[in-house]
């Protein structure tokens, strides 16, 4: 048993789909989150840089004393060496692995699509994690540089012409591929789901890494025997680089419970 | 007579539209850019973070021992106090001064358009300028969040369908105003001017803060005496906080000039 909080960071908001999950899977686990809202977006930076913020993320996590460190980032999962880990101490996880993981056992034609951050893409990191469990399998990859920009700035409603048509493009190389499953391989991107799959159709399964990434998670807690060892509700802490108002706003209707005092601003670095 | 550079800040490649004009009205001048690469954009931010980060460019330029600093970027310029001058040390501009002097000079309708970052237009800053030169102006503002990050990401050719969709979304409130003058209250939006001209119409005039700051400096170091002795071309050095290659290659366009030599990555903060 271990009472400590986990620590999950992202870029901006867009590591709550893992949070959403966490809670539903483990609501009496105490959360920390940190969100780089002074810094977002990362997938669009070089990778010194991204590496850079994804420790200086994980270092406040662990001046938190967490039990346990997610980088519920897609962009910084892709950067972040093999022997992270073993630097935080505590056990760590990234998106990648788990999302790899999901997809390839739910492809059937053995062709999977990752979409992501410029940087994610150019990393190759869900194409190595995949090969890695299976080398059989194809992977196609497209960079999709504005979804982060669109989806912090709100433009998440299906109906929108702008995220349709945006969305419209970056999906294109995916038609005729023979792709049933597809990575939505930043954790910004599950709110938008709604568009990619009204283009895409239901034959198309859509992975989402933060809740991937969350049943990891559970199940790492479990077998390690470091779940809480209370039985009341866990509580949720935010902390953000830039205003609070903005982000408690987003977070709050997207987590659908108000969480504006319990969300502050801190000076990383 | 003064032999030091003029240091120019911009939150990443928006502020070369002042650098561009600086070159071509004092070609004597060495310049030092930053482009704030790691942390842009600045326009979604609070001000608090962004008054934070201002101070760290400006003082970056002013540890190059700059003779004047140009905070070439319309949301750093709303957010600085008027006293941030004399912090300086040196002679100080933004680009609200200059866009609004400008503007004023050519209405009339007495109507003049502004649209900036969602910071930029909350803080009222071009506004404010306006009514201190003429009260009897009509201003309308409106924030243009995705703007910053299409120009970024390369989306803006006239013809390409996100960007003409985006911007007559934002545009269409002027419909009607009678507003004959649109200030481009952000240094990127002057590459924007094609779609946002086919838009409008030629009868709408464009204000760019950043030209118009080039020639607000150039006299400034006239009138002070200040300009270069030298008689031969002015160097130029660029100065960023992410990785050099996506900056050499887009400013280089911009710029219509191989700087990849003076480009360097720094460490801020």
């Amino acid at each position: 048993m271990d009472d400590r909080p986990i620590g999950v960071f992202d870029s901006g908001i867009g590591g709550l789909t893992a949070v959403k999950e966490l809670i539903r899977l483990l609501p009496h686990e105490d959360i920390i989150y940190f969100g780089d809202t002074g810094r977002v977006p990362y997938g669009t930076r070089g990778n010194e840089t991204i590496l850079k913020y994804a420790r200086q993320d994980t270092d406040f996590l662990l001046s938190q004393n967490v039990k346990l460190v997610t980088a519920a980032c897609g962009t910084a999962s892709s950067v972040l060496p093999g022997s992270f880990a073993e630097e935080c101490g505590v056990p760590f996880t990234g998106v990648i692995v788990p999302a790899a993981q999901a997809a390839c056992a739910t492809t059937r034609t053995g062709v999977i699509g990752v979409i992501g951050t410029p940087a994610t893409i150019k990393n190759r990191a869900y194409g190595k994690a995949i090969r890695n469990i299976d080398p059989s399998v194809t992977v196609i990859g497209n960079p999709c540089p504005l979804f982060v920009p669109l989806v912090e700035n709100g433009y998440t409603e299906k109906d929108n012409p702008v995220i349709r048509m945006v969305a419209e493009e970056y999906l294109a190389p995916f038609a005729g591929t023979g792709m049933d499953t597809l990575i939505l391989g930043c954790t910004h991107y599950p709110l938008l789901k709604g568009v990619i799959r009204e283009i895409l159709g239901d034959e198309v399964t859509l992975v989402d890494p933060g809740a991937e990434t969350a049943r990891y998670v559970a199940n790492l807690l479990t077998g390690r025997r470091l779940l809480s060892s209370r039985h009341t509700p866990g509580t949720l802490r935010f902390y953000v680089s830039d205003s609070t108002e903005n982000f408690s706003e987003n977070a709050g209707r997207f987590l659908q419970r108000n969480i504006t005092e319990a969300v502050e601003r801190i000076e990383l670095g």
